[in-house]
């Protein structure tokens, strides 16, 4: 029970001077180091996924498991799903980060009915209770898993099937329940299933109706229960469907504020999903922030390359910037996180490497926190883009600004003003600036 | 002034046993067939731009113009304006389509300032006028070049500079007493120049409440001088921007929505934007027509291996049927239509070219509308998704199409029913069905 | 032993007359009709894979196995594998294909160590020697699964550890001893796990090298054992690999050039890698003909909006004319053939879909041998092609065509003839061409 | 004649403590440092195109020209290429960069005619040449124009028509000429319209050997007047071309290797052009350099989630890393260097943008030097690979290093040896490696 899963392995230390070759230490991340008025823990929320470092396998779709880990059995049994669950709170623990994720069936097996299943869910809902308790981890959020089963293979919410849709229902009623039991403070959403392989055999329109039927009675149940976290919607748009409908920020925006959902449920960004819809890294963090719908955000990343979900772990310090630019300017993310939705590559088959890529992912974003600071203290950049801006603040512009003026006032200032000056973008010389701080 | 520009070609004759290297007939649209109660012409709305075909010089990137045009002199003058002008009746009239579509700046050239710029526009108004009386032929939608001049490098309404946002307002007024007087059906807006290049110089939110403003003042504007046309966004993901504002159709129901905007503008989805947003070729039209947001199309292809916009002759009979299918079950796409956005390739440098490329595009067009036809009254297409969604009829399945139920009544179904058959997506078949008609 | 495992479904006819929904009719394959002097079935060489068809789960990177197959216990046991290889046959003769293709772990299970492995191969081997015997079927080609093992994680010849090359080694002899028995018409090396995840620890001349011996001792022993079989490579770009070394067609030739080994290897091409690789669907088709490279073909197709291997069925006409089209110019693709590496939907989870997708990838491929015919025949887009390239078959032309010539004869050339004549490319009257016979 | 173009510019001094804001600074890049026993200049040998830098106009497929010169009338006369060439000239000297680049057509205009159009270039080539001698600047290659011309649109050593090949090889034997006489170190063949829009209109195989035919030529040519430059094939994927046939760099080498050209002609690699292939941005040049082709580097970038080449300057200091170690690997890129094939957006309309875009690229890869030494000089890393790959160097592995075996042996290896141990591939601990040193 109280058996040591990461022997040789004590808690990971702040050591900002070792070398290349050590491995096991934060050279950046110092968890109580105040930045900009909060400790760099409060700043970066830092949370590790149950599913892609306690239930990965390194399977892909040409290959068979390579990670073997010794606490694992196997079996589906509840002794091997305990195991691996306080395997994940020494993890956790010895990492130092102060949040986990999980869903539904990362966490407890299915039964051979879901009266059995939720049976299951009760039983580690209740040890991951205990855990929690006894580490001081905190749950980010939980989530159902609606797509892994072939019962949901055409679908949940969207299913063609009202039987599956009910059935989906009740997965999220259960795991409504524990979030609860467990202190969730937020709530995801990720439709993988919902969406479309071929529009030959799909009715669009009667899809989202029962997608946003499925939130409404969600939110209804969630109200009744009380429960206070956050709902959250994790956008991807494709794979393993070819088509899903909450394919970005922005689709999942149009959306929610179609059917009236936008007040209820807010964003939970992975770059990796959206570098796949075909935007830049930090894009849909941008967006969803602009639009006041940013949540939380998966930090992971791809392979600009390559056209599926890598969920590699981030170590690109600029793309942290960027992340953490959006976190300063809104004041923080909670009770968002960055929740690594990474995995170890299936080559990187030593449990050390769990260790070490969480790591490099943790102290890539402390330093992208302290460049981010940097940049923000020294106030240059901000300041050249308030200038940038400045006509707005006077005459036309301020009419404009305010939204009093008609094409008609605004032709007369042309006709009056002539030519606008052709102003410099400047564009380089920002990139500059970036890299004196980066 | 009655020169005839297209000497030795006459009016396009439909002929349907013409063989495959007789390029100058018809041998599948024929304007007055009807197909499902309409004409041919009713339903397809076919529509030439004058910008490619007219403006388009041939150049790329990488090359000087090679499209050389016996009536145009190259200059900026007004009497080559006119000639041009007369050259594209010509064509519209022998091509045998009923409307045409501009941009104010492909019909009339830039003064010295803009009270000359108004007055040659109005001087080739005033000619479209005329030519559009003696044809016949309408203007199925005009739109105003906000992106060409250099004064929009940064944007036109979304520019950092109020000078520019006053400019381009004056424009657009000009641009709509223009298309009431010619009775254009619509006006739409491409924002070629909305967006960023550089997320490091931009300040988003501010932008994007500078837009919808934009809009809500053209929007006063139109209904003060009653013009009755529908106002259009054209979606598109990047190019000449790097990021654009309005990306795809779920963007800008996005967008409109945010600004309460929903209700007075709608979409004109070219399907060569969509594939460069990532998606299939048909499914912005798919999805706006689900939203209700569809209100023209712009009718062209791309290559899906290259990432720019190609605006190719669109010439897959698949593809036209799948946009058929959308324009049937909506019941047309009037006041839109489909417009060729298109242009020959710089390659296809005899005058035989323009007319070979438009007629293989409307032949094609004629094919998706006889395939999609034939597969409505077939039936068994309809019948088969029909079927597919038989369960949200009665049952349970009813209580969740009326939004009728909670989470506790579906979770006490799921208990009791059990798992849910598995039940095949026959997607090969459906797309075995589909290639019977195609 | 004799049982029947598809239980109501015939041999499948040729019935051109069957409507849409009739499904298990051939509508335009008929093996025995004559085209251009070869039967459709001599042409064609239709083979089915048995991994994806008979080994196929359904399952992908977020879900579980869908395909349940009455006939498979699941298990790892032999008797399991030859009930597996006895419903391939059936399927096989059912459907009417002359050929069918494996990789050694899809028809037998490893064993404890690679001698029992080597074992239950030769098993397995002896069963399927027996019923290529009372069907008819025959062997395309054979391959070794160098992939989906942990120990091929970091590669196979390309592998940092010699103890995994000779692994691989031994694994390719007795695959050879095999494919010799069974009469194999060709030997496939697809290499999934050769290139690199990472360039940060990779040495990549030092794996090409290994892989070119690789290669050299695989080509000594064939000759010694006497298998006749053509070798081939199968280019594809990545996945799972990130970057794998057999990109494309020209990268494989490269390689081949490079490393001397050109005139013992050709080329085994799939479309949906080719578009993988950023190419259009026929490229490395058309370029390994040219090449003279081009050994056989793996017919599937992707969705060009999706970045990773669907291998969906082919279904688009235009396409399989494309293929066809070279295929009909090389005068056939003997020994080589059609081989379907492709699946069947994860939800199209009956048995009727396997014949189904078949069927329909069948039928698309005898419409496109016939639409390519018809194109030979009618003789006028070829004859426009050879048109084009006129000027080369005298004066200054001629003397380029065979390398005749300098530069000095050339710009005097040049400087007394003057500014070339602007031809037009034609694209879109070609395309209007391919389209009255499509 | 001695008028200065850039006042108030003086030139760009090395200042290591400027701030973020101070633009027209080298922070990083010193000439004269001496990085592992060369100075910066030696390995990095920056050169500067006369293309984008002096004939750029910002004009895109949607835009008009946006950059004005204030030396540039805009006309083709003599005396306007005159001064901006001797524009150039300063601008390289304040920059403080060695070398320069141009097409032939950047440098002087076309004129009525072949003979003319030679003259002109005569004459400007022979003021190149004093400014060379003036300034020290040395010409790291020449190259010519075969895309611009509308002759040209249908390929230039590919066309269709046998005049445009006469006259292309015309335009390349003055170009060699002129790059003797200015003492160019390479001359590159860029083949933006060897390729094609559409393989319908196409005979592959007979372009490419003209093609082939075109290099024999040149090369026959280039010994005759002895010139000792380096020939160069720059690949690129497409645009303008739908597909050309330099696709990329192991295309380019199946090329060269299938027409035995592979010795006297080596790649210039631009990492945008990798990207637009589906490469990440540094595999063209690893590749290349593995396969000893590496010749000379185009420096720029792309956007990931772009699809055309963009041109942008580099400024990732891991991607310059990435570069720089392939080239301290092999040496230094002598007779090559690292041209900066960029233009400035064409919203960066100010002349000092200009400078401060190239003073950040130069910062960039000074940057990316001093990583790539460090790293080198740590030892780490390169002790990881070299460890990783020990089994090669005694026993089994030594024999397959070799090729000193046959699969009979391996086999007995592998059947005696049993299963290869998992050895962890570690790729995030190298990526922590690398994020040390950047």
């Amino acid at each position: 029970k109280n058996a040591e899963f990461f022997k040789g392995i004590s808690k990971i230390p702040f050591k900002p001077e070792a070398g290349p070759t050590e491995s096991l230490v934060f050279k950046h991340y110092n968890a109580s180091e105040v930045v900009m008025e909060k400790t760099m823990e409060e700043w970066l929320r830092f949370s590790v996924c149950f599913w892609h470092t306690f239930r990965g396998t390194g399977a892909d779709p040409f290959g068979f498991p390579t990670l073997v880990r010794p606490w694992d059995d196997g079996s589906n049994s509840l002794a091997n799903a305990k195991r691996r669950l306080r395997a994940g709170f020494e993890f956790f623990t010895k990492l130092g980060v102060k949040y986990w994720t999980f869903h539904d069936r990362d966490i407890a097996p299915e039964g051979r009915d879901l009266a059995e299943t939720n049976r299951n869910l009760d039983e580690l809902a209740e040890l991951a209770g205990q855990l929690q308790q006894e580490t001081g981890v905190k749950l980010l959020w939980a989530t159902c898993n609606l797509f892994a089963h072939p019962r949901y293979m055409n679908g949940a919410s969207t299913n063609p099937d009202a039987h599956v849709f009910a059935y989906a229902a009740a997965q999220v009623k259960k795991g409504l329940d524990v979030a609860l039991k467990l202190g969730a403070e937020n709530f995801v959403f990720w439709g993988g299933r919902e969406g479309f392989h071929s529009i030959l055999n799909t009715n669009v329109r009667s899809e989202l109706d029962h997608m946003a039927t499925f939130f409404r009675l969600a939110i209804a149940y969630k109200n009744k229960i009380g429960f206070k976290g956050v709902f959250l919607i994790e956008p991807k748009p494709k794979e393993p469907t070819k088509h899903q409908y909450d394919y970005d920020a922005m689709t999942v925006i149009a959306f929610l504020r179609t059917y009236g959902l936008e007040k209820e449920i807010k964003l939970n960004i992975e770059p990796n999903h959206t570098t796949l819809a075909g935007h830049s890294y930090e894009h849909d963090i941008v967006m969803s922030s602009a639009y006041n719908m940013l949540g939380s955000i998966d930090s992971n990343t791809g392979s600009p390359d390559l056209g599926w979900d890598t969920d590699q772990f981030p170590m690109d310090v600029k793309h942290a910037t960027f992340v953490m630019q959006v976190v300063l300017r809104q004041g923080g993310l909670q009770p968002g996180g960055l929740n690594f939705d990474c995995k170890v590559r299936r080559e990187s088959t030593d449990l050390r490497d769990m260790f070490i890529s969480h790591i490099g992912a943790m102290d890539t974003f402390a330093r992208g926190l302290k460049v981010a600071a940097n940049i923000f203290k020294g106030g240059d950049m901000a300041k050249h883009v308030e200038d940038r801006y400045k006509s707005f603040r006077s005459g036309i512009g301020a009419k404009i600004e305010s939204a009093d003026t008609s094409l008609e006032e605004l032709e007369a200032f042309a006709l009056s003003q002539g030519e606008p000056e052709r102003i410099s973008g400047q564009q380089e010389h920002y990139e500059n600036m970036l890299n004196y701080y980066v």
